[in-house]
């Protein structure tokens, strides 16, 4: 028994759940507790998916997204616009930019967004991986998509100024009220945001 | 890539996280795209729990608590009264009774509670085993710890009805406010069981 009391293979699993993010002691005991009761598959194969996604997943060497296979899908997909490249902080935005179904040209993966504040500059960021596929010509326009926060801000103004004396366009996604908003309850900054880019009608 | 667009081993490993309870879609993907970035060490030390967890623990053959040896080491504790069995629905119950320091007795975990819509009898539960233990003796109280939920009453007013005839005492733990608690923001049926059990002062 550990100092919890609980039998160590239970402790450290807790332990190792509650390393995981917006998992707490409390979650962590639940979801322990839950994989003891749960029939052996389902724990394996968690355990197996934990293990593949170390070993199968890899960076495209172009876009820097995650895949299985170098290129990715994206980048190898000759229907997409060579001309266009959308700029996000992480994988999982390309995800979601795909999903909208709205955009046809690829993609660059930043793996994070500058800060300061944790050490993170664009050293740390696949910064110059960008500005090589720029520099290599074909690219037209380069759409920041980074989060509309301190960071992500920060971001398409240092690329901005990094990027346009290339002789590419660099636009980003626009500001505004998000759909199914309430005025109402909407932040000062996004009304102002909204404001400024108001549009005719 | 899968439908979800993410590469196979992700959507998997979101999908693995999903079935885990109080996990939704959403917080399956954030922690599949942590794994991802997390530090090789870091995900596998999590599948080796999971595995250990599986292999490595039994449930005890007297009490029905989870240990690594059987018997565990509350029953094979010379120092604990073999006369008192507190009767807990779940093992972490067990945890949480010791955390307290106030019991040294023994314990029965019934691995659930009797809910018939679920349909879990008493044949479903460590009932029988719980009999075995008074009917072979030395025991001369059992207290009911099962939660005070619909399901934990009906239990432990089953098995009051079950072991009293066996010439134990069957008791349980008290109802009435929780420490710390605001009345005004007491539910009706705790200030109900709290008026009902009122003590001297």
């Amino acid at each position: 028994m550990s100092a919890a009391g609980a039998p160590e293979p239970i402790a450290r699993l807790i332990q190792e759940f509650a390393r995981l993010p917006g998992i707490g002691p409390r979650s962590a005991q639940r979801l322990a507790y839950h994989v003891l009761r749960a029939p052996e598959d389902e724990a394996l194969a968690l355990a197996r998916a934990l293990g593949d996604v170390k070993r199968r997943i890899v960076f495209c060497g172009a876009c820097f997204n995650i895949t299985e296979d170098d290129p990715c899908a994206l980048c190898a997909d000759e229907q997409r616009d060579r001309a266009l490249i959308c700029v996000v902080e992480e994988p999982l935005d390309v995800l979601v930019m795909e999903r909208t179904g709205g955009y046809r040209g690829l993609y660059h993966v930043l793996h994070g967004a500058l800060s300061p504040i944790e050490g993170v500059g664009p050293d740390q960021l696949r910064v110059r991986e960008l500005a090589g596929r720029v520099e290599g010509g074909g690219v037209t326009e380069v759409i920041m998509a980074t989060n509309p926060s301190l960071e992500g801000e920060a971001t398409s103004m240092y690329l901005q100024r990094l990027l346009q004396p290339l002789g590419v366009r660099v636009t980003r996604l626009a500001r505004g009220l998000p759909s199914g908003a309430d005025i109402e309850y909407m932040d000062d900054l996004t009304l102002a945001r909204a404001l400024e880019g108001r549009q005719e009608l």
